[in-house]
């Protein structure tokens, strides 16, 4: 395929993050265009050192364009997707609007890469935390199937967006100073709180950020027997998730096999220094491309040797979002 | 029992809660003396609007006292409680020092405060993460018992003490201002961080503040048989801990019955608004008696409704160490 380029929502969070991926990664791109709402339309960006204009996002936007990454929510998605594909743009889409469509690939490149192929026309990025949790998972899952995981999560305000990530400084900084502070991004106080995802909560209970941890991971694991329930919490972080994931496994499992699958595992570094109390934490894992794993010990609960726990983190905005779809866009231009 | 009382580390962040408890709950005492390390000698404190002087804890403090509330560490604790116990004294120790040891009851009065009765001269408080469990949990596993607990908590700062509460706020307006900032009390960057609980890791890469999640929860449910895993992560708040509870029960458990058991507990005020996504938070249980439980919902990954997942917070410093404390002395001088 050609690589003409177009990002649609490139002054978000994540779009803003897809540019610093797409000059660090060298991605080849004949031309690129920024696409956003027509509020953001006429605003510059800088890219390989060139000044670009953003353009507003239009059924006109795609003529020419053979690749669209899109991260603009999932209602433009829902809207310009098609119409991009009908272009003939290949279209990877970070939102959740297409991730559950049969005919739609829903990828995580060291995982199940092969199931590009079979695109017509989208690619879907999946839901944050569930990349995160699989790039760990996957490696032990591949040598000893996993029956069931028990996760629970500690979610950066980058998931709300890039306005909530400054919401957290300044509500925090109104804290400190003893000030109120009128919040309009997250839906709870910030400042020194943790509260519960604000996804819409289904009759079952659980919230919808949950519910893509075990919709998400059966269709990228090929596993339709794999049984997840998660917790997704909100802590006052800026920019990387951590999820504490408990693992049921087929056949035992020793912390020694743990450690070999993981080490040699794509796009996971281990951190797990007992000694020095040295173990996974938001601010190491922001801005790298690795998720990091650690706290891995056998579950004292599972005296059948079945049981590991872990404690992983990773970047939300690179690896739960910009990264993956880039490297989506990778195999496709190869 | 007489009432002459006293409070040995009185300065530390439970110490200070002591104060205020006693205050608030009208503890019955002829005398209340305040005791702590030399350091802290001479300072003064306000009780019931009379000024009090601190006073060195020596060998020679608990003449004439009846009860000592104990909250200055446990080589303090390992010391002083046996000097006191010989001067007559009963002791009520927050500390880890004789939890487990057989002739001392381990109470959380809402459990076990039967318990009480057989003490030998010490009664020991709960670990804080424990306490906040067992309350949400005891209500369920009478009716039903639990088989098996996965946790994952998110600790306040006030566990390591008054002086990691003002660092944290001190490390985030350096953070917020881009200053740097040395940290002597927390021992990883607290503002904006996550990180893993730093007590000591033994050889199964449990840390001890896990290990007391099962070993305590055994003894005050008079229960060998449950098993738990626990990971316990630290999170940038000042004085209430969460836990993410997922529950295995012995025969099925509706959400229903959840409810109906925790809406008549002693202790616990459930907190669970789906339509407002208002649920437990650690800025709301600050300051606050009871236990708030809430996501309340059917586990999903055990298909034969033998799981329950909860979300709970709960004042560390509150029912976590000092107000259950006092519950134990009201209960002796009752």
């Amino acid at each position: 395929m050609g690589t003409n380029v177009a990002i649609a929502g490139a002054t978000g969070a994540v779009g803003q993050e897809f540019v610093r991926i797409l000059e660090e990664r060298e991605f080849p791109s004949d031309t690129i265009t920024f696409l956003a709402s027509h509020r953001s339309a006429g605003k510059e960006i800088t890219f390989r050192g060139q000044t670009h204009t953003i353009q507003e996002l239009t059924e006109e936007s795609f003529a020419g364009v053979d690749l669209a990454l899109f991260s603009a929510g999932g209602s433009v998605s829902k809207r310009f997707a098609p119409i991009a594909v009908d272009a003939g743009t290949v279209v990877v889409d970070n939102s959740s609007a297409f991730r559950m469509e049969p005919d739609v690939p829903l990828v995580v490149p060291e995982i199940n890469a092969a199931d590009i192929a079979g695109h017509k026309g989208i690619i879907a990025n999946p839901n944050c935390s569930t990349i995160i949790m699989n790039v760990a998972v996957w490696p032990l899952h591949r040598i000893n199937p996993v029956r069931r995981i028990v996760m629970a999560t500690y979610q950066a305000v980058s998931g709300i967006g890039a306005a909530a990530m400054a919401e957290l400084a300044e509500s925090t900084r109104a804290s400190l100073e003893g000030r109120p502070y009128e919040q309009t991004q997250i839906p709870h106080p910030a400042a020194f709180n943790v509260w519960s995802h604000g996804s819409e909560i289904g009759e079952d209970g659980y919230n919808m950020e949950e519910r893509k941890t075990w919709r998400e991971t059966r269709k990228i694991f090929h596993c339709d027997e794999i049984r997840v329930t998660a917790t997704c919490i909100r802590v006052p972080v800026m920019r990387a998730h951590c999820e504490a994931i408990n693992l049921e496994f087929t056949e035992p499992m020793t912390e020694d096999q743990v450690r070999q699958a993981l080490a040699d595992a794509p796009g996971v570094k281990i951190v797990d220094d007992r000694e020095r109390n040295h173990f996974p934490m938001p601010i190491e894992a922001s801005g790298q491309d690795d998720i990091l794993v650690g706290r891995i010990r056998q579950d004292v609960s599972q005296p059948d040797g079945r049981g590991i726990d872990l404690f992983v983190s990773g970047d939300q905005l690179r690896k739960g979002a910009a990264l993956n779809a880039v490297q989506i866009a990778e195999h496709l231009v190869k």
